[in-house]
């Protein structure tokens, strides 16, 4: 397999979207056409995307929108569950975690840490609140995949630094700032203003 | 100017923040190399990116940071400030209302609507939260700029419509469900779990 890009994962997400609601509309098929015009892309880089990962196309009839579904779920690691820690139970933090859409896709929050004893001690659903400054030592004990950070920015580097520490391999980092962390540690931030920015710089332009 | 796509726009966001670490890190000039670098993309997209809005390079001494910050600032829409109603006032509503990367960059919110009458009336900072039978009124007598949907997927629709019908024309969706709306209406979805699935994704391939 040729290396995937960090754009054409995103892209593959998208499909993988717009597939969960073509199968929930009963739609049994889709032609990369479609599938271009539902993703705002072009039908030349929808099949360029997808030929990355073998033939599931017939030419006349388009794809299969449950096989093109179940094979993009098992590229994107989807197929199976994913554990994760989640740092910072504010509202933000909260959010995330009762964030449906995580646990459809399979990802789920075994442990919440905070550094404000008002909240520690807190359970949400059946999970406990625990201090920060007892997380190496709970995810060297029962690892997770992924931690998500959802402190304020000049926290987040002491929580990456903790995370290395205890071998999680992915971080999802909310937080406004940019970490530092080593090379086989996956890293994504999410900003939250960056689709803000995309609708300003449309809106301007009117 | 040449039309320039989501992925150009999502990109100099990038930049932008990028631009925002150096200058607050002391750092006078950039080359096109160091912004690929920071930015995970190549040099040669950088230039291109660029290349779009004139010419702020010097051959051998690479971009101005406060330059080129400015420069996209003011291509993004972010050298002014943009007006905001919030609709849903739950854990994610208030994360966003109160996410200070949003005020950084010139985006406030003066409208929070929820259907929950345990909600309806509550403050956050100076705005109160309003029913959202009282939103289309609202927004016809106070148009904001931008509406940011953070509400279950089932209600997301309804608040579209209303948003059309007040005259919104930019709308930024939380609510994992395909919104319909006319083609002057800017419409940008979020979807938290995106990052996640990326992050999957490269842990799957180890």
């Amino acid at each position: 397999m040729e290396k995937i890009s960090e754009f054409t994962v995103r892209r593959l997400s998208n499909y993988f979207r717009i597939l969960l609601e073509l199968e929930k509309s009963g739609t049994p098929t889709v032609s990369s056409q479609r599938l271009a015009e539902l993703g705002g892309i072009t039908s030349a880089q929808v099949r360029k995307d997808l030929s990355y990962f073998g033939n599931f196309g017939t030419r006349g009839l388009g794809y299969s929108v449950s096989e093109l579904k179940a094979a993009i779920m098992e590229i994107l690691g989807l197929n199976h569950q994913w554990t994760m820690a989640l740092f910072g139970a504010g509202s933000l933090g909260q959010a995330l975690f009762y964030h449906q859409g995580f646990r459809d896709d399979g990802f789920f929050f075994r442990h919440v840490f905070d550094i404000d004893d008002k909240r520690v001690g807190g359970k949400w659903l059946d999970v406990e609140i625990s201090h920060q400054r007892h997380a190496e030592e709970v995810l060297r004990r029962d690892p997770v995949a992924i931690a998500v950070i959802a402190t304020p920015p000049a926290a987040a580097q002491d929580i990456a630094d903790i995370l290395v520490r205890a071998g999680t391999r992915g971080i999802l980092n909310f937080a406004p700032t940019q970490l530092a962390v080593p090379e086989d540690v996956s890293l994504r931030n999410v900003n939250l203003a960056v689709a803000l920015e995309s609708l300003s710089f449309f809106l301007s332009q009117e």
